[in-house]
Order: structure tokens, then sequence, then C-alpha cells
């Protein structure tokens, strides 16, 4: 029997197993993420057309050799003026005639491209979060790839417990962290925040010259990067004597994760979680100092699928691996600080797995 | 006299002087880089709405503080569920109709939010490149900002060349260099290539595991980034007994270079400058192994307008900083490898100022 390939790669072919569902026969993929999570190669500047016989990979010239270098039951196809084109080009030639289009990811200039050079008989259907809702389910190897993230990540913060002190700026703290996980040939998620005093007030407070202080909270949220797989974990770091006020809010903020986490399971809808967290600072009269949701799913982007937010109506599948960081920003004259505690669980049938060492 | 906003924002002041040959009275800019080079704000997850007597910074509950610590001059509207609602009760109570769109910067998702949430009597206007035509021309403090780049991309080059060595692998010098740059506080443009051997054949190369050998080209694509502004440099480095083939080919690329270069100045069209190395190349029958275009303009993003393309009908301009960068990549089997000489020049009237140390 021959070999097609959709048995030769299991996230593609789960997606064609969708397709009959959407209404489509063929679907373009057209942000490079996706890409690389159905291809596993690290796909740049290209789109992906599957359709159920073979899936296409459509770059140009500056990429053609490294995807052919590492792409594997795939057909590369080289565009020279237009992508466009290419897509319909293929698609003619198979007699396919209703192509799913990911609305979130092609911006409106490529979608008027896409339906000037569409020919008569073929449809393009407007579909989102498809390859995003099979990369909410996590692979034990991507599970393992994150697993290694954290391990780095808990070295980073040993070593920043270690050299952080009073009078260093936090700017100063950045480039030691950086230093550190360059040194292990890994990278970061996204620009580490590290926000000390006041500062900590801004959930996405930009590193600055201000010089850290003893008795003030240092609110340190970094991400390590390998391989594309990335870790997401916030830490706060106390220097010298703690204020009554801040010592309070942080243990407040701690129960209010341990009991966010304890009602983490699959089938649960993600917004118990997150008003679990938000009952919790009620009782303190807390609640309007959280102005986040509760956490976010982690893979190969630092912002995937679930949203654990009290709007949202997704449920917790096994599988899912999220963070959970509530957080509390008290805001200024006098007393203005913030906390946030973020670790990262894997959603299982029976609860859920702390990933990260909470005690790191 | 009251102080308005339009002259207290030169840029924005700018991008008002076009509403009425665009068709409109308002505009909505969709894409971070773009609100950053108006605002001089390092802006995140925001739309900025421009109107002729007021701009508005539209964000969440999580930017807001930032926004009102570094903004000046621009209303900040924090929204809670819809950016998109927020972006109509703007306009509504200030009367506008006619709101221009970046077509290239709103997914087809949120163009349909908006389209959805837009009351009856506002036009939306699709426009592109609209900011970017701005971006295009850099001001002097621009120019200087990637001046202050590329001073400490030559001490990185120059570093580099001391420590490379064969028996090295791409990684590593690629992890020398990322230490080097992170412990003088900068970061990177994108991510470099080092490419040896064969691997310099793939003009987009990923850094590998290889280890550099005696006798070969090592191609080294970088590019430093300090504050948003960017530099990019490819430098070759050769180690031991270059091939002669490899030494005649580096020098035909060398010449396509200057060549190119000597075409530059303001008025003249930039299909002229790539043309220019396309025929050098044509002389050694090399044409066919330069497969890209000879450069793209650079600032606050890596790749900006204008593209250096024989294609492009744009015309260089006082002001445009962009590279010179062109290349041949034979194929192998046997002989393969690749040569690219990348610098930086700033347009004039009188032709064009070379920003890289060439001998760096």
């Amino acid at each position: 029997m021959p070999k097609s390939s959709d048995t030769s790669n299991p996230r593609i072919q789960k997606l064609i197993n969708q397709f009959s569902g959407l209404g489509i026969d063929a679907f373009l993929v057209t942000i490079d993420v996706n890409i690389t999570y159905l291809t596993e190669f690290d796909a740049s500047e290209s789109w992906l057309l599957v359709t159920p016989s073979k899936s296409f990979y459509i770059t140009d010239f500056r990429y053609i050799l490294e995807a052919q270098k590492g792409l594997k039951n795939i057909e590369i196809k080289q565009y020279d003026r237009s992508m466009f084109k290419a897509v319909f080009e293929i698609l003619t030639g198979l007699k396919f005639k209703r192509l799913g289009i990911d609305e979130r990811h092609l911006s409106l200039s490529a979608f008027k491209e896409l339906q000037k050079n569409c020919p008569q008989g073929i449809g393009l259907i407007e579909l989102s979060d498809v390859v995003e809702k099979l990369r909410e389910i996590k692979e034990k190897k991507e599970v393992d790839a994150i697993r290694d993230c954290l391990k780095l990540h808990h070295k980073a913060i040993k070593y920043l417990r270690g050299v952080i002190k009073p009078g260093l700026t936090e700017e100063q703290v950045l480039a030691k962290l950086e230093v550190f996980v360059k040194k292990h040939n890994a990278g970061f998620s996204f620009p580490s925040i590290i926000a000390s005093g006041p500062n900590s007030c801004y959930p996405h407070a930009k590193v600055s010259g201000r010089k850290i202080k003893n008795n003030e909270p240092v609110l340190i949220d970094t991400g390590i990067d390998i391989r594309g797989y990335k870790s997401d974990l916030t830490r706060m770091v106390f220097l010298g004597k703690i204020p009554p006020l801040v010592r309070e809010v942080a243990a407040i903020v701690k129960d209010a994760q341990t009991k966010a986490i304890m009602t983490i399971k699959a089938g649960v809808p993600v917004s118990v979680a997150d008003q679990e967290a938000r009952n919790h600072f009620k009782k303190f009269d807390l609640e309007q100092f959280f102005g986040h949701s509760l956490g976010h799913g982690v893979g190969l982007e630092i912002h995937e699928s679930p949203r654990l937010s009290v709007k949202s109506p997704a449920v917790f599948k096994a599988g899912m691996v999220v963070t959970v960081e509530p957080a509390v920003y008290i805001p200024g004259p006098g007393r203005k600080f913030g906390i946030r505690i973020e670790d990262m669980v894997l959603v299982t049938d029976k609860g859920c797995e702390v990933l990260s060492d909470q005690t790191a």
C-alpha cells in the first residue's frame, strides 16, 4: 500500500480530519508558527496549503534550499511574484473547490489579493483558530520541551536571587540575566520584566534605570525559549525587611494561586479557576486590583489558547499547559506596589501537575 | 494661544497633513511600530486614533499606567471589552465620518469586527503604507540612533574576527556574539545568521551545530538593536587559505556593491541600483545566483520601505537609510558556497553616505 502524506504526519492528519466538519477541502495556513507546528520545520515567510492528498510549502527563493533540507513528505513550491497565484495554481490542478482561510492571520490586503486571484468555482471559507485549537493539547514531547525550558528557568531564578542586591539598577539585573541565559545557549520568550518597588505596580512594566532599594519587592517575569518552546514564570524577590502590607498581600496572592490551581482539571470550565482567585481576593477587598485574567496557554507562543478568563467559554482539557498568575497591583500614592506569582501547570484528567518549581 | 496637539507632535502633524489628500478625517493606526514612531512612546497592544484636533491612545488595563507615564499630548482611552467599540465611541462624539484604516495591519477578522461595530454614517477607507511612507525619510535623530547601533556593530564584528576559529561550531560563535552584545546592553534586530562553508549558500541559513573549518568562508549577517533602532550588516570571514573561486566571487560581489552604491542619490529610481549590481554579475555569468533584491530600508523595523528591487517603482529620497547587499550563492555539489556583502547607506541630495565602516 503506498504511503500517503496524511499518515506520515499525525498533526497534519488531525487538521485534515476536521475538513468535512468545517466544510472545506483544503486549508491555507498563513502564519509561521502554525506551519512550524504542523510540519515540525522552523518555517519563515511561507504559507502551507494542506489538502487531503498532499501538503504544499509555498515560499520564495531565499528559503527554498532550507525547506528542501528540512521538510519531509511535503511538496515545496517556489513562487516568484505572487504567493496568491501559486495557491490557486495548485488548487486548480487538484480540482479543490472550498479553501479554508485563517481570518485572524491574513491581513485585509492579503485577503483582497486572494479574492482577486481566486478563480471562479473556488470559494474562500473564512475560519479562525483551527490550528490553534489543535495546538492547545500538547503532546508528550511538547510538554518535555517545556520542561527543558523550566529546568533552565529555575537555574536562572536561583542565579538571580544570588546576584540581585540593592544599588543595582533593573537594567543591570536584566543584563546579568541575559548573559546567564545566553551562556546556556537559550533565548527568551518575551522581553523580561524586572520591576522594583513602585514599578511592580505596572503589570507590563518596562525595565528601567531605577536602582533597586532595600525593603521593597522586585517583580521578575521572564520566559526561556529553547528551540521554539517556552516557559513563563513570575517570581517576587524581597530584599531587606518587607513592609507588613506587602508581606500580607503576597500571602493572599499565593493563597489565591493555590486555590485556583486546585480547581484545574480536565472538564472544568477555565472561568472557574479565574473566578476562584477573584473570590479569594474579594474576601480581602482586593478584587479591583486584579485587572487581568488568571493565565493563558503556553507552547510555541507565549500567549496561546486558552485564555483563563471569567469571560471565556473554554473548558480545561488534558494536555493543556497554562500559566496561573494571580496578581494584586496596589496603586499609589505612598504604598504603590504589585505582587504577581506565576507558575505553569499541565492539565490532566485527575487534576493538574504543577510543572514549575514553586519553591524556586 | 492654546497649544493644540497637532503642533506639539510634528510626526502626527505630517500624518494629519495627508488627510485631505487621502479623503479621510481620521486614521486608525493598528500596528505598534507605527504608533511608536508617531508618539515616540514604546507602544504595545494598543491602537492610535489620529484626528485633526486630537489623538487617542486606546489600550487596556495592563498598559494604562505606563501609557499615562509615557505619552504626552495624547488622550489615553482605556477599553474594557472591545477596542472596536472604543474607536467608534470617540468618532461618534467628534462627528468624524471617514475613518482611514491600514489594510496591511488589520487582520480580516479585526476588519470584520470594525465593520460590525461601525455606526451608520461612518465610512471605512482602506489604505496602505500611509505611516510607512512617512517613516521612509529619517530625521537626524533617527540617523544618529542608527549610527549608535553601527558603532557597537563594528565593535562586535571586530570582536568576532578575533575569536572565531576553526573547530568552533556556528552555535558557539553565535553564543559569543550574543554574550558580547548583551554585555553592551544592546539587543539584536533579528536572529543572526552565522553560516559556514556550504551553509553560506542559504540566504537565510539557520545557525547550526556545524564546526567551522579552515579554508572556507563564513557568512555573518547580524543586526544590533538599541532602543528600537536597528543596524544590519553582513560580513564574510575567511579562515585559512581561501580557494581561488571563492576569492574571485568575493571580489566580484564587492565590486557589484561599490557600483550599486555609486548610483544611489535622491531622485534616482531604486531599481537603477539593483540593476547596476545585476549588470555587474551578468558580465561574469553570475546573475542567476543573485536571487534576492539588492536591499531594503532599515529603521524601527529591520525591513522597511523602500525595497531596492528591479520591480519597484520607488525613487530614492534624501533621508532614506537602506542596506546594499548584493550576493552570489553558488549551489552544490562540490563547490557550494555563498558570498554576501551588506552595508548601510544614507541617501542624500548629492549621492549617499556609507554609514557603516566597510573596513570593519
